[in-house]
């Protein structure tokens, strides 16, 4: 096969395959091409990758070495997505009661959330996660973004145990924002003990939720190995729980009596 | 830039925009190349999506012209894995009582999920679909990888209202399996009048979900434009009340009592 359309093909498989090992054999047999031309297609997808700020592939030494897509896109990638979700969560339209913020548009957008699970996926590169979590049911489409770029299962916390779950470990928490006593389940065997966890959801004010989720693991014997929010805001009658956190967006100030809304940029584009 | 730098950045990008157009003077002027050499590149890459069977670009004609890249996965693309899945989910050890199969390791698994995405996608790729409607909680992940392939919306119904959604409309459906009567709602701003809908679910038996989403949606004088369902399964005392849909799975017996189970392809392959 010619390199033009081999190049084509690599391409896509490496994308869709992130944190897998891929052998040069399987190119070799794949194409049936040599494998110093694979290696010279390699070294193209990385060169370019990296130009791009999209990532690049790691070297894997040995007999059964290879190479493996590592998705760490670049601040200057991250930084046009993140000013422009600013300006749209910015519409005053979006207001709700309460201070909060009509996101369901965004949400509901495979796109808009599939970027958003790439720049917290370029954060917690390094943090050899072994599981995505998240409490049903807004994060579930962002637990799933971040964890297809990490290539790990999505593990779902719910507010009630399901008949086609099986056997379930419970804790009760203290919801921040209306102070009544929750509910969390999850499934005894969604989840292996020693698991490197990172907890992910769409929204924090006084950190209740995720802080059930933190003390949920502990049930399981699971580390924390990063917390992801979408959007924190301040809560202005809690102090918050919840410390070692990236967010991608911050809700400094949301009123819908005087349709006033303020919204910059998370702590999240620094760290990439 | 050369030829082969190109094609891996042009090759990213149209796999992550289907469904969308992407003019010629995009490409001419994101790499500074003559617009013969982007035309022969569109091309080359078109050429290659088709003999993989992953789809082809559709080209658009005119002065705002362009092509889209239509994710149409082939028979001979999707059959292996679906026999794959077939496989893993004949393993009896995923028996649950009342004849249930545990699937939440294969949902919660990121690539599972896309690959079953991509193969809805393309059985409903001459639907013209607006929305992918699913309801919490098990078909969110599965509805956000078709409509990630169909570049459009995915639209979540409830069990129960939340104060961050806005207003919403509700209906009652009786529940096939238990015969209780539930509720399901939408949020009001969800979803455009006259939309053509896709309505994706994990497992049907009965239908009466299905029923109560399509129910939902005549409130919302929105159009069925496809039913969709991971697993179907016999109920064996309600006769089916959801006709034209497609399965990826067909569950012929499940039995935890004689530890007895049998799945095959349902309908959706021989779509291809």
């Amino acid at each position: 096969m010619k390199r033009s359309k081999r190049l084509v093909s690599m391409t896509r498989y490496i994308i869709e395959h992130p944190y897998t090992l891929i052998s040069l054999p399987f190119f070799v047999e794949k194409f049936g091409s040599a494998k110093s031309s694979i290696s010279e297609d390699l070294g193209i997808i990385d060169e370019r990758f990296q130009e791009e700020g999209t990532g690049y592939l790691a070297s894997v030494a040995g007999a059964s070495g290879g190479v493996k897509y590592i998705p760490a896109y670049s601040q200057s990638y991250g930084t046009p997505f993140v000013e422009q979700l600013c300006e749209k969560l910015s519409d005053t339209g979006r207001l709700l009661p309460g201070g909060y913020l009509f996101m369901s548009d965004l949400l509901g957008d495979p796109r808009t959330v599939n970027d958003i699970g790439k720049m917290f996926a370029s954060v917690f590169v390094d943090r050899e996660i072994d599981a995505v979590m998240t409490v049903a049911t807004k994060g579930i489409p962002l637990a799933y973004a971040v964890a297809a770029h990490l290539n790990v299962p999505v593990v779902i916390a719910r507010r009630d145990p399901k008949v086609t779950e099986g056997s379930t470990v419970s804790i009760n928490y203290v919801s921040g924002s209306t102070r009544k006593i929750q509910t969390m389940v999850l499934t005894k065997r969604s989840l292996s003990p020693g698991s490197n966890v990172c907890i992910i959801d769409d929204f924090m004010k006084a950190g209740g939720t995720i802080n059930g989720m933190k003390n949920l693991l502990k049930e399981f014997d699971a580390q924390v190995a990063g917390i992801g929010v979408l959007a924190e805001a301040e809560d202005e009658e809690e102090e918050r729980v919840v410390d070692d956190y990236v967010s991608l967006l911050r809700i400094l100030h949301a009123d819908d009596r005087t349709k006033e809304i303020e919204v910059e940029a998370g702590n999240l584009l620094g760290r990439l």
